[in-house]
């Protein structure tokens, strides 16, 4: 039996999954407790908000019952959830109004972190603009922002006229929004708990001047929390959303962070628009190692000896591609992983060192003289993820 | 001028920064401004927790004056905080009370995710069982919990007794809690907002039976936001913290999420323990790799003959490690950057595929047949940690 999550009423059954947990009212352990109804009844959906110092039957502060419940009696927030303002949040309203000149909104999302989420995301938004379409390109990631440096424009500000906040403009047509733009260093720490993050994503969203878009790419923080939360609620009130990419890595402790994701797109109701699997074996010019032999205990650099057995290879020995798994897919990786959850697979991009350094140096990996090895792995998939978007030219996403 | 960050109240001077900015009444647009004295005592710091919906004048809800200040006045929160009880929180006691038989407790930050913090913490709790330490690991990323799959405890229960919450034991000395023991299904996507994540990791303080421990691991998920905010808040209430450890990988692009976590020690005011760097260039054995040759535009499978090339070598060509930069330290990397912030280094791990394979299979980097390369140099570290946690032994940690 698994510990309770939330409270245990005192009149509650054995083996009480807790008022907090998902199962609270409907575990089998909860057969005939008096508290079965209210259980089954209290949020327990992302959008339903129950206050940590809720009573345990807490209606949810969205609720017309808010305050007034039965389960509200004696609770601390009773009076102020009794008297807020009811019914749809006004910026909503406002949300709506100005996202309806974006014609493509696409969420990137990954349940575990350091899988590349921002730098696919930089170079989907780099790829769109190099094909011509008006691009922006917004972080949520609140504590940890990356796109500005991965853009190459770390150090702008924002400025603000009479139509909202203006993103900084990478070229014409790809515009970006950060907190990384607002702090007075670059290093300074953004520790905020979850309800200012949300303040914040909801002025990204009400108060960006975008213009006309075809495309807005939203950049997310690993997990499944506030920010989540937050930008697919405002996402859904502004009337459509194309849906999410999930990044992952191929080796199972990241997969299953990720399944957690698609399952959050489900719980939520958003479409998933494909797994992409990032870091999908290391591939680098063989030219780039050195080379140690340390079966002696001590470490040799043994680089000069295999240097002269390759040249034997002739002149172009260094830039062949040596290729390594470095994340196994000990379970069958991303792409077994969308088969066996019914989302499509979009593709894989190798762990590439040349990506890497585009990202450090903010540059596109599309530029004809990048230098990027996974320049043609990482096209196919902004292909796969174009069509997506576009069900009339092949594609068969949802809007 | 920066956009602002929260309200700009009608009668606010010309580019004011915001009623929630961390400059509000102190930027020098401020000066003059009617709003600056009550924008200096709006809490700004990590523990003053402010409504999302709140005045923009909001003392804090933990503030004697919360509910009764001038700036409280139409709050919808106003009732609610006037009546909330003040002083500080009961729990504290008992959290308190349950970490007294706690010797050392060791926090492990990444301001960014996939940098290692989970493998780290795991084998550092795998490294101080095998020198017979009583060990705790206690994983709080409530959305992307790792530790049990990287312990090899995947699938089990919590159980409870009347001491309260019993961890997972991997082994006598080294016990685990994580919330992904309490999911009904592994994949299931814990869709919190911040207050219900507080809660829990409150309900790991307080109710966890531990008994005595030479160490608790605490890991954590990336950022500086709830659950790093209630951490340290229950850590510090508990009179006792050693300190916190700080992973990254060399590239800019984490090194500068980095900074920012160790900005937040400095400002919630917690000792950093050390910097480790992780995937610090991979290393592989040369015989794991695959050839390719793309000079044709088609790609050539070219295994054999490189193969053939290198067997002049010898046979024990195949275990000569291969060495190169995947993340690039740009920048200098974390030492550097550990330099620059006056933490010390406490050194690096390569990027080793068998270490993940390891983590993936739930494995200790140090049995002895372990075949774990980067064993040694995560020794090192694992050393330099024990020091740091013992002045008396050499080491420099204050408690």
């Amino acid at each position: 039996m698994a510990a309770p999550v939330g409270e245990v009423p005192t009149n509650a059954n054995a083996q009480c999954p807790g008022t907090a947990s998902e199962q609270a009212g409907k575990a089998s352990s909860c057969k005939g407790c008096p508290n079965t109804a209210a259980c089954s009844s209290t949020p327990k959906g992302p959008f339903g908000e129950v206050p940590s110092n809720a009573n345990a039957h807490c209606p949810g502060t969205a609720s017309d019952q808010a305050g007034k419940a039965d389960g509200c009696k004696g609770c601390p927030n009773a009076a102020a959830c009794a008297s807020a303002p009811k019914g749809p949040d006004p910026d909503l309203e406002h949300i709506a109004a100005r996202l309806s000149t974006v014609k493509h909104k696409v969420l990137v999302l990954s349940g575990k972190g350091g899988v590349g989420k921002s730098t696919f995301s930089a170079q989907l938004a780099f790829a769109l603009a190099a094909q011509g379409k008006e691009v922006g390109l917004m972080d949520v990631d609140i504590c940890g922002p990356s796109i500005p440096k991965m853009l190459g424009i770390e150090g702008e500000e924002i400025h603000q006229s009479n139509m909202g906040w203006s993103p900084v403009y990478v070229q014409d047509n790809l515009g970006v929004m950060s907190i990384q733009f607002m702090l007075q260093s670059p290093d300074e720490a953004v520790v905020w708990r979850g309800p200012r993050k949300n303040g914040l994503i909801k002025q990204f969203m009400k108060d960006v001047h975008w213009g006309d878009l075809d495309y807005l790419v939203i950049d997310t923080p690993p997990g499944t929390s506030d920010e989540h939360i937050s930008i697919v609620q405002f996402l859904l009130a502004s009337g459509s959303l194309d849906g999410a990419l999930v990044v992952t890595t191929p080796q199972e402790v990241a997969v299953a962070d990720v399944r957690k994701e698609i399952n959050f797109c489900k719980k939520v109701k958003i479409p998933c628009l494909g797994v992409v699997e990032n870091m999908s074996g290391l591939e680098q010019p063989l030219g780039q190692f050195k080379f140690l032999d340390r079966s002696g205990g001590e470490e040799k650099d043994v680089t000069a000896e295999v240097t002269a057995a390759l040249q034997q290879l002739g002149p172009q020995w260094a830039d062949l591609i040596a290729r390594t798994e470095v994340f196994a897919p000990t379970a069958g990786g991303g792409e077994h992983m969308a088969k066996a959850m019914n989302v499509p697979f979009l593709g894989r991009v190798p762990l590439d060192p040349s990506l890497g350094r585009a990202c450090e140096n903010g540059k596109s990996a599309f530029e004809e003289d990048s230098g990027v090895i996974s320049q043609a792995a990482l096209k196919q998939i902004v292909d796969k993820v174009i069509q997506q978007c576009n069900p009339g030219a092949g594609g068969g996403c949802k809007k």
